[in-house]
């Protein structure tokens, strides 16, 4: 199988962006991935979106993204997988071109939160979790995450701000992100004295619902065009995996299954072992579930996850750097953008585009995105290889 | 490539199933279809759906399902393209299967429209429209279909009644399917006598929306299990196309280009032309619609596919037979399930197993499903190939 690659990479600030559409947030990704790829020709459109028919009471986004940007005619859908949707579209992408049906595909990742408001919102994320039996019961996702973390503290006797490092880091790596929604870092004490939302998460445990899009350009290697000015990233492997959509149906709620499972079989894929990832993207939805992450997908052991942020291992210098970019808590969490955000920012880490938030020597970068608490959990190998 | 074959069939009776929830109703199409398939163990799980986050409040339907079906585990996704859902996930099934990531993989269209009623069901058929542009004018897709269908009335100057063939045709067709909602005959005076819904649309011009599932196994011909109990279908042909989401925006409101556009690559792809395809599944939403995918597709020239279907020429004996287990007018308009429900009937008629519908000596067949007024198309060729 001929490789694939990515071409270009574009994404938009995160935030709120009341001033313009869904379609043109999308666009203004799109623009920059086409141009960043040397002027690839797109023949589909891959498309992850979360929530736009219940918030922007737009479905069909496939259509009007490709008729916005000029491409009436290729071919576009959506991919849903809650959290993971961009990961979904990523997927997907990669498959169409592994398959030899297309040649160059568009994944774009886009989210606007700001067309609704608190309780709209609130209802709209609960169509992610089981509605028959946990939305129903007034389930939100942020109220099962606290559940969680409650569980979590209690197992393995987490003290008071023993999450803090994953804000902490995220903020820190946030300041040199130009796309991030929050460039300021902060200091324990802010950590410390935030507002509980859901206790034990505080406003820091949580990511920000925010607008944002973010796209790539897929190919494969031999039909890059010449010229291509930037460092090759390859697309080494591809997995997805489902747990229980209900958190109560899973035998053991502090082991995220899915994370270890579609991690382990990208990386078998890619023909790499943990060791030889050199950065992780998680998804740092609430600091719990990046816990989580780090235990299930092996980077630490049961119940340290905590300690590995904690420690500053996660920092741009530590052992395993992770949300190099800001993550989903500093960047902004883009709902179905997700996954797309996370391929960007791993593309950026490989180009050696990355800033003052660059890996030194980066070669491997892994992302993960989920949808719900790992209900969902969508895993990419990126390499860097010679051009 | 290796060949990219249907090794299992199932699907629900398209209804009003009160009785049941949208995860039971995919159930019933997966059991069905991996009994089919001689027991082949999927790796992955393409849904179609085109509502549920709006009819259902539930997202997340591929881990839903997966979840649901024992299948807890396995890589599971949505895919939408407004009634087009369905083609999609079959293509995205394709294109896994064609790539040699997967090795068997589900394909489920599934729809659940009795959870809600009129005014919101109106509402949540708009959200596939330009929401910014059409829906927010009071646009649903049958009025503007009516406007359409007044168009054409006016350009082609059709008779009152003129449209007739196609409801005919397809409640004929009903008759013998067991899984159709509808399975009685009409008259041509029953549809000159039928209720008008939007003027020129009437009763028989709309195809009902319902409940209902259908599932594919699709498989690489290799993997197939030894004493593989079915006739052989090959699938030959995969495209999707996308049009303006607008109807106002297109140059030619009266011409369906994507319809044209994916048939023909699909068409190519399979090797064939369009006098080979021995039955044709159309969106037949309206019977506007199949007026214009019948010329678009080229079965008949600008103007007159409304002919062909007064003519009975779309009739199981006629010169191209179209909705051959009913359409979606008889078996039901089941959402994002509908391209599925067109590819199992289409199997269905290529292993000679459509009883007293069975078009005789069918080697090809053409089916496309369609979101809005063909703003996507996405077709398939299924091929009946030697064991």
């Amino acid at each position: 199988m001929s490789d694939v690659v990515i071409a270009g990479i574009g994404q938009t600030k995160v935030g709120e962006h009341w001033e313009i559409s869904l379609r043109e947030l999308a666009f203004n990704a799109i623009r920059d991935a086409v141009k960043d790829s040397g002027g690839l020709k797109p023949q589909a459109l891959f498309i992850g979106n979360m929530l736009a028919p219940n918030l922007s009471n737009q479905a069909h986004l496939g259509t009007l993204i490709a008729e916005y940007a000029g491409l009436t005619g290729i071919e576009a859908m959506t991919f849903e997988a809650a959290g993971a949707s961009g990961g979904a579209a990523l997927r997907q992408g990669y498959l169409s071109i592994a398959s030899g049906m297309v040649d160059a595909a568009l994944v774009v990742g886009v989210e606007k939160f700001t067309d609704k408001v608190g309780p709209e919102v609130d209802a709209a994320l609960a169509t992610t979790s089981d509605t028959d039996f946990e939305a129903v019961q007034g389930v939100t996702p942020a109220s099962q995450a606290a559940l969680l973390m409650q569980r979590y503290m209690h197992e393995y006797q987490v003290p008071c701000n023993g999450f803090a490092g994953f804000a902490l880091t995220a903020h820190a790596n946030g300041t040199g992100n130009p796309w991030a929604m929050y460039r300021k870092a902060i200091k324990p004490e802010t950590y410390a004295k935030a507002e509980m939302v859901n206790d034990p998460l505080n406003l820091f445990d949580i990511a920000p619902n925010a607008d944002g899009a973010a796209a790539l350009v897929l190919t494969r290697r031999e039909l890059l065009p010449t010229g291509f000015a930037h460092a090759l990233v390859k697309v080494s492997g591809s997995a997805s995996a489902t747990d229980t959509l209900a958190l109560h149906d899973r035998k053991d709620i502090l082991w995220f299954e899915t994370a270890g499972l579609s991690a382990n079989k990208a990386m078998k894929q890619a023909g790499i072992v943990l060791d030889q990832i050199n950065f992780f993207e998680y998804h740092d939805m609430f600091s719990i579930y990046a816990a989580l992450q780090l235990e299930a997908v092996g980077f630490a052991v049961k119940g340290q996850g905590w300690k590995l942020a904690a420690d500053n291992e996660i920092a741009l210098k530590g052992k395993i750097p992770c949300a190099t970019m800001g993550g989903l808590k500093a960047r902004g969490f883009a709902g179905g953008a997700t996954g797309v955000y996370q391929a960007v920012e791993a593309a950026t880490q490989l180009r050696n585009q990355a800033g003052t938030n660059q890996i030194v020597n980066a070669k491997y970068g892994l992302i993960q995105s989920l949808g719900g608490p790992a209900s969902t959990a969508i895993s990419h190998v990126f390499e860097r290889v010679q051009a």
